[in-house]
């Protein structure tokens, strides 16, 4: 049996696939892109021997990051998405009709040209006119951009380049781009291997967002599984949406927009080091 | 660096662990006992090369198997826990003061010793003059004991010699022991890696028990994380707790009660097979 063992960063667990064969792999500019078939799966993309997508279990990750702040917003017609270059954000994103301009900034064109290639159904959306490829640095965006609705960071790891998506100018960057109704969201790791990090986040934002919020799913492929992402707004509140669910969606519901945050106690346990774990 | 490559069976993702030590290795007369070091999860307990506690996540397991059935019930004073040799759901059931006799059916005594001597902050409940240890196997005790009020199976997987507690003839005699509010809790692996699996308890369980349900926590160590649990009662509804939370919970209470079930459009897409993934 062919395997291969994933480099993600800080993982106390290994993840290692079976792989039937190895479809594409390239050093671009910033990394090396590899896909991959495994039986269970289908096709994977890894990136610097991450895995970063995979066939099956993609409409998780990308309904959960980009619905929850979609729904809270009354009538996003601005977006921004800053990474996620397999095209599933933009996907998501443009399932809501309201929706006229989608700046789409991946650092990496290799990224999207491969996820064209191999994963149609994922990346298919990203040719839709509404979408706006920027291949340039998210943080640079940010600071030339204005009047954004919904503004989504789909990185990788926050160890490495995508660094900069994570640091207190970016995030004062990102609230200066935003309307008055305007939203936030990145992932932030998991709550089960990162914990710190993701506690750092939130009281980072809380100290330039009004309103600062915590939702987790679980995924079935990165590191740690109980993903975590930070939310951020000028004025709504993130649990409470503001529209009927859109239509083609397989997982994310109006039901699992009022479960997926933690529930109070255990958000004011876990930001006030109160856990003891 | 030293790992061991974990065997669990039907995971399309291998779990590997960096290991310092091995404390102890012993074949019983069931299966191979092994205690481990981790430098992030502490020490582990494998059965048959696959892991089965670990001392920084137990709780979150332990305690979700537990309290949700525990909760329910009014006043649970007989309760049956099969399997769960480390101690850990035996420790959760006493904290529940109404308590007034555990029986403890797990079929290798070596694990307990094993358990009681490298994990005593999970085994050290087992000496309770409340439980009652019976080293057999959990179908058979089933078929003689009555006025159960809380049934616990803590079972290692599905497939192998715990396959009996998973048939239909020990789920008719689990019903043939519980009194009138009694409760049956079981694992049934995880939603994202045995997905069939999981279906196929709530259908086979339907047919045997008035009330059948399913709740999920996402875990850190078992293959697919996202552990789904069933829960079958005669008469109550087990996402509705009836008593206020009991102390010592590290991660259970009253608001994780109410969170950790499927919604109920997702469950019945899910039973119905109407999930495209």
């Amino acid at each position: 049996m062919i395997r291969f063992s994933e480099s993600a960063p800080f993982s106390p667990i290994s993840y290692s696939y079976e792989i039937d064969n190895i479809l594409y792999k390239k050093k671009s500019q910033y990394q090396e892109i590899i896909v991959v078939e495994n039986p269970y799966f289908g096709k994977i993309m890894l990136l610097d021997n991450v895995v970063q997508v995979t066939e099956r279990d993609e409409f998780f990750y990308h309904e959960m990051l980009t619905h929850i702040a979609m729904h809270t917003h009354p009538n996003p017609k601005n977006i921004v998405v800053i990474g996620g270059g397999d095209g599933g954000t933009v996907r998501e994103v443009l399932r809501h009709d309201c929706v006229e301009r989608v700046y789409f900034i991946e650092i990496d064109k290799e990224v999207i040209n491969t996820a064209k290639e191999y994963f149609p159904t994922i990346a298919g959306a990203v040719d839709d006119l509404r979408v706006l490829i920027k291949p340039m640095d998210g943080a640079l965006f940010v600071k030339e951009v204005k009047d954004i609705d919904v503004l989504i960071v789909d990185s990788t790891d926050i160890i490495g380049f995508a660094e900069s998506l994570f640091s207190d100018e970016f995030f004062r960057a990102v609230k200066g781009c935003l309307t008055k109704n305007g939203i936030f969201v990145t992932h932030t790791e998991s709550l089960h291997f990162h914990k710190k990090m993701v506690i750092e986040m939130q009281h980072r934002l809380k100290g330039i967002f009004p309103i600062v919020d915590l939702y987790t799913t679980p995924l079935a492929t990165y590191p740690g599984n109980w993903w975590a992402f930070a939310i951020a707004s000028l004025s709504l509140n993130p649990r409470v949406y503001s529209r009927p669910c859109v239509s083609g969606t397989r997982y994310y519901d109006s039901e699992i927009h009022g479960q997926c945050f933690l529930t109070k106690g255990f958000y004011d346990k876990l930001i006030n080091n109160r856990l003891d774990w």
